[in-house]
């Protein structure tokens, strides 16, 4: 690797999540051997994103205009706002077609070893959308993980001293799951949980 | 994720080889909420890699010259011409620091399911280097797996057809490795070409 445009391209791709220089290599290669249409694709479409892409005004989460798709949607059910980790999250709830309310995306989760506290992740804007309207429920659908457990408990507290309800997804057996194989804490949850 | 800029950068994100929907979602998600400043730089990266790097005229790998790097070097010794698969095979070698001829690069490799043959590999433009000036010795350095075993079979009798020596790397026993642990073929292989 002696050129210096394919250099550039290596470190550029190495900016990505999970790519390492090998990976990179094989990239580069791979788009500048087969596939020169879509590097430039890619290139167009990481200036539009770049250019093009904000926060919601509303939710906070991915949109190119002022207000997100969702929260434009007046026809919701306006009483529930569930609270996600990222877009994704958001995207995983929406497919399942179970939910009508709202959303409130954190774009992230405290994490004390990051320096990323309440005030970071901007639990500021969630306790002001949270507190105008009419939400009468927040749903803390953030992972249950450590840093995802440890966001929805500060952010409980935040939301029930403005005398909001507060739930949580429910912990359980996985479906389609047979005992023997789940793990015991998941077990012992659903115990606990059971209804 | 309901933005069309996003969805456009996911999809264009899916062209990088092993990049799957999830990965995509990732890389999106990173670039446009911590490193703008990264998805940016490779946009142009990309933009000047696919405008400015073409392949080398005497030795076929990318360059951004007519001649690359080391065709351009008149130090290296003429006699020998090394053939590997890819820049990356290429740099590996250069790494190594034990090697002082020209090379030349497939840019790919014989395989017959995917339709690419002697001639798709561009095996005229090897031999044609190969039988120009003074190589004496050709090495072919194509991988040791069942498509760089075939390519460097099929090359090695056009070589050895125009009255050139022909080597192949050397199989082995990988330095540092304690012989328990090396697969038996390997073994087989070191124990055929002991010296």
């Amino acid at each position: 690797m002696t050129t210096s445009h394919l250099d550039a391209l290596v470190d550029a791709l190495r900016k990505l999540p999970g790519v390492g220089v090998k990976s990179a290599q094989r990239m580069a290669f791979h788009l500048l051997q087969h596939d020169r249409a879509g590097a430039q694709q890619l290139a167009r479409a990481l200036d539009e994103a770049v250019r093009g892409v904000r926060h919601c005004a509303r939710c906070h989460t991915f949109t190119d205009q002022a207000l997100c798709a969702i929260c434009s949607d007046t026809h919701r059910d306006a009483r529930q706002l569930c609270v996600v980790e990222t877009p994704a999250d958001q995207a995983a709830l929406e497919r399942t077609g179970s939910y009508r309310g709202y959303y409130y995306v954190l774009m992230g989760r405290i994490s004390p070893l990051d320096g990323i506290g309440a005030s970071a992740l901007g639990a500021a804007g969630l306790m002001a959308r949270a507190t105008e309207g009419d939400v009468e429920e927040v749903i803390l659908a953030t992972s249950f993980t450590a840093e995802g457990e440890a966001t929805a408990h500060v952010l409980s507290e935040g939301l029930k001293a403005r005398g909001l309800k507060v739930t949580r997804l429910a912990r359980g057996v996985p479906a389609g799951s047979e005992l023997e194989y789940v793990d015991l804490s998941t077990i012992a949850h659903a115990l606990v949980d059971r209804r």
